[in-house]
Formats: C-alpha cells, sequence, structure tokens
C-alpha cells in the first residue's frame, strides 16, 4: 500500500481510510505498509506510526494487516514491531539491514534475533536491489524453521532463485514463498507460488486479484488476458521519475487522479511532471473501467 | 550445446558427433553452438571453427544451427559469421560486445553493422550478467526492425524485462523472444515467450522438448510435474564449480558419465572434484529413466 | 570515533571517556562520531543521543564536534541534528540516503533541504560503497555554494573523482575536501587535500596528526616512515571479520585490549574470534610504543 | 599507446610511425601497445599484428615495447605472445580473462599457465572495471614468485589496494607495482610505486616524464605544479564520449589536431562531435606549449 501524503511531512488522512476501503473492496488477502512502494524507510517515524495507526483502524481485522520494519538498527526494527503489535496489525516484514553489508551467518543471526523478540510474526524480505545483500536459499531454508518466521517475499526478480526457494522449503507446508514483482505474480502462482503483493493493487484491486485466482485455478486463457493488462500498467505506470521511486510516482499519479488520496511523495522525491502525467491519465482512461 | 574437449585445447570429434546425435534424438527445433554454456568465448578460434564444421555436417540440416559470434573485436564476429555461413550453419547469435562498455546507440549500431554485414541472420543475445551491458526494451524494438535480425534470446533472468520485451513486438510476428535460463523455458511460453535454449537439453532433450510441448498446448498439470524435475536438474547439476562455469561443469560430468563425450573444460576451469563428480551422478541415477 | 558499547544494545560510559581523552590526547583536530567506523545506521537512535551527550560534554569545547546524521529518512536526519546543535556539538555530516538510490538533482535537492533547515553546518559524506549512490563532481560544485555547507568528506576510494573534486571548488578556499580512507590521508595531502578522518586515530592518534603534519610540511622521509606504519596497521587490523564491519572489528579488538573502552559492537556484527584476537594483538604488541 | 586508425578497419601506418617517434621524443621508458586506451581487445587480429610490427620496427629497441595479449581464450592469448615476441617486443600484458568471471584459483591458473608457456616475459593487469574480477593481494603475491611473471600494472584504481599489493612484495625487488591511472602516477611514485602508464603520454610524454622524475627525487613543488596540468588534461579530455571510451576519444581528437596520427576508432565507437572536439582543442590551445 501506497502511504497517502499531503506533503512530505504529512499524512493524508483520509486519504488514507479511502485508499483501505478502495483495496479492501477488491478483494484482497492482506495490506502491506510501509514496503518499498509504501517509501518506508523514507518515511519519519512519527508519519509511519500514524499511518499503521489509522490503517489498522480502517481495516479493523477484516484481513490481516503486514507492516514493514525494516532498518538499519536493530532496535528500532523491534521498537516498529512492538508499535505495530499494539495497533492491531498481524505480522511485520523484514529484509535485510541496507547499510552495512553482511555475511550469511550475520543475517542469519539478525533475522532470528528480530524473530526471537518480535511480539509479531517475521514476514522475510528479499529486495537485494534495495539493500545490496540478498537471503541465499540455505539462509532461508535456516530461517524457515524459526516458529516466528512465516514466510517470505522476494522482490530479486530472479525467478531461478525463486523457484529452488520454493524447492527448498517444499516439506514445510506454511511457509509460502511469495513473488515481489507482480508481473511475475501469476507465473508463479501458476507453478507452485503462494501469491504476490502487487503495487498495482492500489489502483485496481480487483483485475489483481482476478488474476491471482485465474492462476490457482491454473485457467491460463484468463491469466493471459489479464497479465496483458498487467504489463501494460507496468509499462505505463512504472517507467517514468527517477529509478528507485518511479513505481511509487506513477502509482501517486494515478491514485491522486482517482480521488483516492493525496500525491506528494517523501524527499526527495517528488511527483511527476505535467505533461507525463496527462500523458500517463490519457492512457489510463483508454482502459476503460478496470478496478 | 556443450563443446566436448578431450583436453583443454582438442575438440572430442567423436563425442561432437554422439553429443548432437543424443540432442536431436530428444526432437529439438534447433542447435545453438558456442553459446555461454558451450564456453564460446574461452574456445580457441581453430576449436570453435572445428566444432561448427563438425556440427554442421553431423545436423546435416535436420534442425536450424545457429553459431555464437560474440566478440570483442567486429571484424572477428564477423569472420565467425562467414565462416559459420560456409559450413551449412543457419543462423549466427550476437551478444553486445563484453569488453568495452557501451551506451546504447553505439550498441544499436554495431548490431545494425554486423546484420549488415553478415551472410546469415542474427539472432540478439542479452546475458549482462557476462557482457556488463543490458540492451534496452527501446534498442530490442529498434533493432528488430532490421531485415537480418530475427530475435532475441534473453539470458538476463529478470522476467519484467522479458515480458516487456515481449509486448514491445508484439505486432512483429516473426520476432520471437526466448528466455535463456532453462527454468523460465516453460513459464514464459505460457505466457508469451516462444522458446527456451535450455542446456539441461544436452543430457535430456526429451525432458525439455516435453515441457515445451505441454506449455504450448496449457496443459499445466504436465507442465508442472517435469518443471518440477527441471528444477531438480538446475538444483542437482548447476549450483557447483566455480561461479561462471558451474552449469558447464555440471552438463559436462554427466555427459561424461553417460559417455555423451569427453568432460574437459576450456582454460582455467576444470572437471568438478570426484566427490562432487559421485554425489551428481547418484542424484541423477536416482531419477530413473529420464531422457 | 568507535561507538563504545558495553554490549549490543548499551553505551559504555566511561569508555566513551577514556577514549575521546585519548583521541585528544594525540592532538586531533576534531572528533568525528557515528560515520561507519562508528557504527552510526546500526546504532538505536537513544544511544546515538546519548553518545552525543557524553562526548561532547567531554569534549567541552576543545575541537570541533561533528555528528554522523545520515539516514534514509529526511526528518530523523533533522531530529539527529537538532539533537547535536543541543548537545554542543559543532557540525553534523551526512551521506546520500542508503535505501532509495536517486538521481544527482534529487540528491542535491536532499542535501540542498538540509542545509537549509539544519542548526548545524553540513559535511557532505560521500561513501558510495555503503550508499549506493555517489555525488558527481557537478553536484559537489552546486552544493559547495550553499552558506551551510562547509565541505565533503570522500570515501570513495576513488583518487581520480578526489582530485578532480579538489580542482572544481579550488575557487573556493573554505571548502576542505578531505579524504576517507586513511591511507590516502598523506597523499592527497601532499597535492591538494585537507586531511583525513582516520579510524585508526581512535588507538593511535598521535601517529596520525605526526603524518598530517609532515605531508603539509613536505616532509616526505617521514611521510614515507609513517605511511608505512599506517599500511601495516591496515594490513593486521581491518582484514579480518563480515565485510563490511571488519574496520571495526579489529580497532574494538584492540581498543579493548589497550583498557580504552568494552569491545562489543552492533548486531549482528560479533567481536572477532579468539584466535584471531591474539594474532593481532601479537601483532600490535610488536610495534612497541606506538601512540 | 593509441591505435591509430585510419578508418575502423585500418591502421594508419605513417601514423603509427609519427606516433612512436613522438612519444619516444618525450623521453618515456616504454612503450604499450594494445592496452584499454589502445582499444586493445576491439582491434581485429591482423590489425593488432600489423600495429605490433610496425611499432616494434619503428622503436628498434631503444625502450622496451609491452604487447597487451588479454582475450578470453587462452590460446588466442598465447599467440598473441608468439607473434609479439616474433616482432622483437620486449613483454606481454595479460589481465584477466573477461567473458567468464573467476574465482582466484582459478585465475592463478590461468596466469601461471600463461606465464609458463608464453615466450615473453608477463606483465600482470588488474583492470576490474573492464573484466569484471579483480586480482586479490594474495594471488598477486603468488604469481609475483613465477619466474616470467615480472611486475604489476592496477588501474582498479583502489589506492588502498595498490599499497597493500605494494607492501605484499616489498621484499622482491624486481616486481614493480605500477599505478594505471595517470592521475595517480605522482602520488604513488612518491610513496612506493613503481611508475606509470599515463595515456595522456600519447600528446605530452615530456610532462609525464618530468613528473614522474620529480616524484623520484621528492621534489613536491614541481610534482603540484605538473600535477595540476595532469588533472587538467584529465578534466578537458577524458570527460566527454561515451563511458569506456570517453578517454580514447579525447586523446584521438587531440591526436588528430596534433597531426600525429588520424582519429577512428574501433566500432561501435566514433570521434567526438565537432562541437566538443572545437571545445577541446580551444582549451588545449590555451595551454600553450605542453610537450
Amino acid at each position: 500500500m501506497l502511504t497517502p501524503l499531503k506533503d512530505p511531512d504529512t499524512l493524508d488522512l483520509p486519504g488514507t481510510q479511502r485508499l483501505v476501503e478502495h483495496i479492501l473492496s477488491g478483494g484482497v488477502h492482506g495490506l502491506f505498509l510501509l514496503g518499498s512502494t509504501g517509501e518506508g524507510p523514507a518515511v519519519a517515524y512519527e508519519t509511519r506510526k500514524q499511518l499503521v495507526q489509522v490503517a489498522c483502524e480502517q481495516v479493523n481485522g477484516r484481513v490481516p494487516v503486514l507492516v514493514g520494519v525494516t532498518d538499519s538498527a536493530f532496535q528500532e526494527s523491534l521498537n516498529m514491531a512492538e508499535f505495530a503489535k499494539q495497533a492491531g496489525a498481524d505480522c511485520v516484514v523484514a529484509s535485510t539491514p541496507f547499510y552495512f553489508p553482511m555475511a550469511q551467518p550475520e543475517l542469519v543471526r539478525w533475522m532470528t534475533e528480530l524473530a526471537d523478540a518480535s511480539p509479531l510474526p517475521v514476514l522475510l524480505y528479499n529486495i537485494p536491489g534495495m539493500t545490496k545483500v540478498s537471503f541465499t536459499v540455505e539462509s532461508i531454508r535456516t530461517l524457515a524453521e524459526h516458529s516466528n518466521i512465516v514466510g517470505i517475499k522476494d522482490s530479486s526478480g530472479d525467478l531461478g532463485f525463486f523457484h529452488q526457494t520454493v524447492r527448498a522449503v517444499q516439506d514445510l507446508p506454511d511457509f509460502p514463498v511469495i513473488a515481489g514483482p507482480e508481473e511475475l505474480m501469476a507465473e508463479t502462482v501458476l507453478l507452485g507460488g503462494a501469491g504476490g503483493v502487487p503495487g498495482g493493487a492500489n489502483l485496481f484491486p480487483r483485475l489483481y486479484v482476478d488474476l491471482y485466482d485465474a492462476a490457482c485455478r491454473a485457467d491460463i486463457e484468463t491469466v493471459r488476458r489479464l497479465q496483458k493488462q498487467v504489463v501494460e500498467i507496468e509499462c505505463t505506470l512504472y517507467v517514468h521519475g527517477a529509478y528507485g521511486s518511479g513505481v511509487t510516482q506513477g502509482l501517486k499519479c494515478v491514485a491522486e487522479w482517482k480521488s483516492l488520496c493525496a500525491g506528494a511523495l517523501c524527499r526527495p522525491f517528488q511527483p511527476l511532471a505535467d505533461d507525463i502525467r496527462s500523458e500517463i491519465i490519457q492512457r489510463v482512461q483508454s482502459w476503460g473501467d478496470l478496478s
């Protein structure tokens, strides 16, 4: 889920509520706050807490809420986990600490200690493009046996790695392996993946739920049709703006146009230029009534 | 196709003939010589020519033969293309030159001039892990309009990029986009890809052809069953040895054990250690009669 | 300066005081807290504040104190800058935000807004090995004209870049360009650099001050002799431990042995193994009375 | 030394002779052909051989001639080494093979076998920016004991690594460690380096020889003055053009203007645009009579 902002320092409260309702109306199975698309590590702690509070209240138990707690300092991750628990969230999501690179034994130690101390279950998050360090399949297998570690979201984009991971934990039925990049959700679900965390579901939640359902029942014709739309979304919305922030810029542009929430971004990113916004919105309009 | 070697400097001639026959017996639709799995850029030019000659004679028109001509010097690529033409090959495969990195306009110029001059059609080959430089989707689109450029093999492993490329050339029906990593063949064929170039088909060609066929007819149950075997092959054969050469080392180990061809590698790589070889072969035997 | 820790969560208060005194006794010209060697981004905020408070009190105006405020969230950088001001520090040090990569215009905007808002002058810090993003020479030149940006520490290790930066700001006499890697301090000072921030000065402050002084007066014989010792320190202390944390692990091992402070590290890093510690300390003893 | 080209496929013979004479007139101590600045791996083999032949004849024993033989195929490196021997060259220069990455034991094996087989002494060449793989200090130390390996040129730009290497071989008096980047020549010579291989000496050989001499006798004032000019050359000539080829494009632009040789480049690189050429030449003219 996006982090709706009125300006770089201020949460858009009613926008947050509207966006939660919009996403839930599409039938999603959970809500992930403060991931990369949610600009998590760039949001001030006070604002992160506000968002978690407001979103949990709005969801009110209808679906599980997952909260990103990735941090370069262990204690700050734990602080956020404790806040999330108190606010009523169901799970925390933790990537590798992203300042100092580390070897695998240290990564395993970090995650083990975090899972030991966290009052909420931990979902691992592999996103080496941002954090510089990737989990190895062996580390994931080791961590999967921890009773408070409940799955992994893999945003590496490396499907060889993804399938090796699925195979490594295939004897652990309660350890979902979830594809991060939304254009990979369908094909991974077809072949053993457990779902997706598509940023595009901020705008078109029903589309992604339908695609997931079609993949689950191996309805290839529907998968192909909806997947085409997903790639169209990707090629329209996610290719502008500064690298690293382009996805969020594209999503916020359309979210604002759809009156879901305000479109400001965390520093130093800014809304897309007017001409690009017009171009995007024209294209989105041409798709008709997606939802 | 592997490059069968008796020792680092000497082609295994009868091994080459046996390997060609074995691969063709599985029903493959083409043969790619001197790619990365074939150790192309590490093979001496004289040996490359011998391989092309022998393989073309053995294939004798039964399937198209593609020859890797990637080089850091333009003229050497062209020399290999001319030799391949003379030997009876059908197509050349060219990646980005791999010493000096270059910007996209220069890459487009290189490939355009190569396609202009090449006596055989050119298949593009994207493998930035080796060559440092990736084609952009825009460059591929531009090059796809060249009458002597006939498709692209994408070994980036980045399926987001893959699907964007498929979309970019969807109006060009004769421009196949082919997945390089063999574990991605099935899912890309399910969703718009045109095939695969699986190294594992050196050993088990029928398996990969069956998987391809199942994906073409969207027979998900069969895809799932065979894909499991493909991931099993990957996790058994490709994870040992020095990085960069592990795939070839694993394949040559089993190819030698199956008496397909000798198992030497180009300098500086060496056959896997005896204990790893035993472990691999034991596992391969446990699979029973794959082919 | 190292961040002395009794255990991963607890500052070693008397150790901090002793370490400050030891470093100042060597004649250094300033003290940099919470840089990479100080494990800045891995220290809990509460502990960071404690360290800044205690160190500023101990220094008590004898030399300028610089405080690292690098963060992935703008507001948290600013919070630390405000705390540092209140505690009596003289300057803050800010690197590029290290989760989302960004283009140069966004980096310039971030630093400009930080310098606008910061109650203390800002020293730029270039450390792309950790933050993924490097300042360009052009961005530095632009930022150098901001009245609240007072210099740059370059830890890129790229001396071509360093010298180009020196040249780009040569008309701004009050904008020092400082080499990060301690083994480069002497040669950069010989050729236009403004100093160094050597981690080894936690242990041997006099040595580095003498080396700096010798470089300032172009006393090459002394530079060569002392530089040899600096490389010896580097090759003894900084080559063990996990990558990213090896320097701090080596320094803390010797700091503990010299009874300067406790030797714990921030999670997930741990003190070096006993046999490596013994080996290091034996080597350090063989140097006799360095200081 | 640049590789003078009339067009991408044709050596400029008289230009090669003139350029050799110009460089030698500046008092250089050796000539390095077919390095990165010489576009080595992008030059066709026939042209490489022509260049080696012509340059060796022109030098005629006045200074040692070194020939780059880096290749992705072992036998091709050896072929070039044998040709170089026959043509009268004195040494070959070999970097790590640049298609398949490799681990250190394999790199050591490659270089050992090359040195065993080469009819000329081998100078190692570390340029990981192009070849993806860096020698480690340990590998260099091991290789330094081979009787046919005579030194190393380090173009990594990492002076920490450089100084560690100098220290690792300090007991081997006949194993020079030479800085690749020309802006580092002076400071490394001041502190234990053995020289430089400055591309700028194609144009201004006397300047670089004078700088080297001043560094040898620790004449800091002269070093500072000449080093300023060297950084000026760098910032004027090497910052244009496609990355990877910018240095050669800048040098060839001025070489042509000085009537030293023709200015064509290997495919896919092209001479700089006219407006950039004018700008460069105007700046070079403003320096007066450098040589």
